[in-house]
């Protein structure tokens, strides 16, 4: 997906909020929103909007000297997840569509995101969603695709979300390999949060290679491309991959809910609709 | 009221609001948008919001070509405001309060503000204000200085509410001088707009010379000046105005509904609070 026009506010946005989770000097946030302000009229337009978050966070992690602002909210998130796990277990044992509910389960952990610019109560947002109607729905070609496959590449998304994910993984019953970012990035997963939140236990755990908050191929390692070339079905958390993947030539399952109205239109949904979507590839 | 860290995204997003309404024009917008990223840094951090709120829309005129995008959309407020005005001086006649009903109903129009993201519902926000508790009420001051008083200057705020100013006018029974911008700016009511709100009827129109979204003294002509010092008492309408004068070394009663969280934390309220204020000066 590109860069909309829409987004270059929210790059301001998101740059305030990071800046403000990083410190209390607001000189340093000034001089952040200083620099991204002043990269708006160079960022490509036809760059995927991750690739800008890319460069924000670095200047977050510059300016301030704060290596991983979101430390100690990851933390709490997958604490909080952990605590919520046993009963996410019995809802998808008590449910009449493990699989369906489970990924239900899975939507509904991508709330966890301090990325966009919303509040989230987790229990109330999982409890939602278990309810709701998807805006897209492509299970019959998900369930097809994973009764052939020998192999899953799962990108997961946000910390947190990671031990719902788990939820999910361990109801595909395939051999999973479960990618995270390499370094720190807003509150995104990376190994040490996905071990934390136990999915060394259910897949094998890669870094995707990019400091992006999305899979973006042309910053991703060779490991990671091979990966995703080679595996037998790709499943994509949350907003930031599928924005980087979503014109990909290959078939890749988007989960996610939609957080922003620039990708909800780019999907052809609401806001806030949650989505099982087939990527679209020649 | 000095400019905020948190003003600075919003910038932004002011830009991209109104170049939408200007234009269609993407690439234009995206002009628009490079040259507000531009000047973030350049932004003195101790003017007052509207004084940058002067410089985007000037520049949304220059680069769209559009001297005034919100001409229609004006029109169409007052048109509303109008067709409402029986039913508001309804309101009065029929209150144990006449003034403070007024008051309430001169706030209320205030809701017809497009410089900030909010969607309003005329009828049902009146509605509601009219009803609603103000988080700061200086009445009985208000009362005393409006006693004393041999001239009123009345500081308007956006075209529409200029309607419901008519209404809290007719009501101080005094002579009133209603202040309007000297060029469009927004949906700031000007002197064509005020005529065209029927308040030429009740009060003398002045201008006060500036162009920007709100009074900053220094922007503004002699005239203005000259009757802004010598008036018994000034009546102030709206945020820009208040980030205008909330520093100002005279006794003005500002009169708005909080629209933004930086205003109402400034005003020790919260956002969407209905406030009359007397200005703190020494």
């Amino acid at each position: 997906m590109r860069t909309y026009i829409d987004c270059l506010p929210c790059f301001m946005d998101q740059a305030l909020r990071a800046g403000r989770i990083a410190t209390k000097d607001e000189a340093k946030i000034k001089e952040l929103l200083d620099y991204v302000g002043s990269m708006i009229k160079d960022i490509p337009m036809e760059n995927t909007p991750p690739e800008t978050g890319n460069i924000i966070y670095r200047e977050v992690r510059r300016i301030t000297g704060v290596a991983d602002p979101y430390k100690e909210i990851k933390k709490f998130h997958i604490k909080e997840a952990l605590a919520l796990y046993p009963e996410l277990k019995k809802i998808v044992s008590l449910s009449e569509n493990r699989l369906l509910t489970a990924i239900r389960i899975a939507i509904a952990g991508n709330v966890i995101d301090l990325g966009v610019n919303k509040k989230f109560n987790l229990i109330e947002d999982v409890a939602k969603i278990l309810k709701q109607d998807f805006a897209i729905l492509h299970i019959d070609e998900f369930i097809e695709e994973l009764d052939k496959a020998e192999s899953i590449l799962y990108l997961g998304d946000n910390a947190g979300e990671s031990v719902f994910d788990k939820v999910l993984i361990e109801e595909l019953g395939k051999p999973v390999t479960y990618v995270v970012r390499d370094v720190p990035i807003i509150n995104d997963v990376t190994y040490k949060d996905a071990i934390a939140s136990g999915l060394g236990e259910v897949a094998e755990i890669i870094s995707s290679g990019t400091s992006a908050p999305g899979t973006i191929l042309r910053l991703c390692n060779d490991e990671f491309i091979r990966q995703f070339e080679k595996a037998d079905m790709v499943i994509s958390k949350g907003q930031g991959n599928y924005e980087g993947l979503s014109n990909v030539n290959r078939l890749v399952f988007f989960l996610l809910k939609t957080k922003c109205e620039i990708i909800a239109k780019h999907l052809h949904v609401q806001e806030n609709d949650i989505v099982l979507k087939a990527s679209d590839y020649n």
